[in-house]
């Protein structure tokens, strides 16, 4: 390959590579947004909010299948390597992990409308907080991925501790009232569930973050085999 | 390109392609194999076969790098066109959905300690059933994938609703024992959260009916915007 063709392919691959990033930008945002929604339609019973949520999912789901179709065809067109090709890679894997944090705003849409009844559950106050932490994470670890900052997406994989610690309080805060309401048992029991979906937001901000961190350095965070997946929080 | 370098790319791509349906059915066995022992050391109690579970899956953890890295080099190497292209992102897609069952096998195993005290909790006795369907979904669904077998893939796809039927009924058993045994209420929730990572499973597997279908056909399966992801149980 000549001097002139390797700049020609250059300004290409990072023409590519910027779109790529405007698109999970912009899946960034709309994820983002959806869990804010949602846990707004849980704190004021917004049922015709929460339908939008749920159906708004979609735009999320085509962006997704979009990123992957350019993420594949940048690889077999332009054939990158190493940091170039970690961050491609990264791309695609970071859609479908926005995605699936898309996907828990609507899992949490869908219960709205069978708590009706149970406005004054106190682990509700929480709820809030602990959303804003995790939606937070979301939006710096991709911000972290568009500026390839290592650092940055270290401080936001930190960060997971907090929202762990507010669902523990939430989960013992949750069986405390089963325990003393009875009647409220099955409110109870989808608020476990929606507290355990914005938890695992936290814990796909903590992946995204190792995906960064890996895109622009190469190495793997030091303890990455400790912190794979679900359950890191104590319930 | 003449015609003896396509008969070579060909043959070459045909084994790249093997190796990496040999690496999704590894992982599939090893994933069926974790679900089924985490159920049965939730029906004994077999605090050290689940250790065991925890500690396995970190294989499943290699084997989607291994399987990844492999389906990027055929893109990046051979820039498989169509069918051929199909097949290898399915490839990368289902060892990341296959990762995550081991990931609900690993969070069932996580939380048998914390169940030590309510061996005789009634809704026990339908999770071995639900887990049976969902695995067998799992391991039909990767023998599909190996095939290239649409329909075989699409009948998977519809066992699902048995899957989420059980996970209805757990639901409703369990909240009625919590209502009943309040003392037990806190052995109940985590049951509660091992029925969904069972029926998060079926889910799962239906994802990856969708994905063999698409690469088998070019087509994505009729309601797929019906059913993505999690959620389509009733709680």
């Amino acid at each position: 390959m000549n001097e002139e063709t390797t700049g020609h392919t250059l300004k290409a691959f990072d023409d590519d590579l910027n779109r790529l990033r405007a698109l999970i930008s912009q899946m960034g945002g709309l994820a983002e947004h959806a869990i804010r929604e949602a846990i707004r339609c849980l704190q004021t019973r917004d049922l015709d909010a929460a339908k939008e949520v749920i159906a708004n999912d979609a735009k999320l789901d085509a962006l997704e299948i979009e990123t992957e179709k350019r993420a594949i065809q940048v690889i077999a067109l332009r054939a990158p390597m190493a940091g170039d090709l970690r961050d491609v890679v990264a791309a695609l894997k970071i859609s479908a992990v926005v995605e699936r944090i898309g996907d828990y705003a609507k899992n949490i849409a869908k219960r709205i409308p069978k708590l009706e009844a149970s406005r004054d559950i106190e682990p509700l106050s929480l709820m809030p907080e602990m959303a804003r932490i995790a939606t937070e994470m979301v939006h710096d670890v991709l911000n972290a991925f568009v500026e390839r900052d290592a650092e940055a997406a270290m401080r936001v994989y930190e960060r997971d501790q907090a929202v762990d610690d507010f669902y523990n309080s939430i989960f013992r805060t949750l069986l405390t009232h089963m325990m003393e309401n009875q009647h409220n048992i099955g409110q109870a029991a989808h608020l476990l569930f929606i507290a355990k979906n914005i938890e695992r937001v936290g814990d796909h901000a903590t992946n995204i973050a190792e995906m960064v961190y890996y895109a622009a350095t190469g190495e793997h965070l030091p303890d990455r085999i400790a912190k794979v997946e679900e359950g890191e929080a104590d319930n």
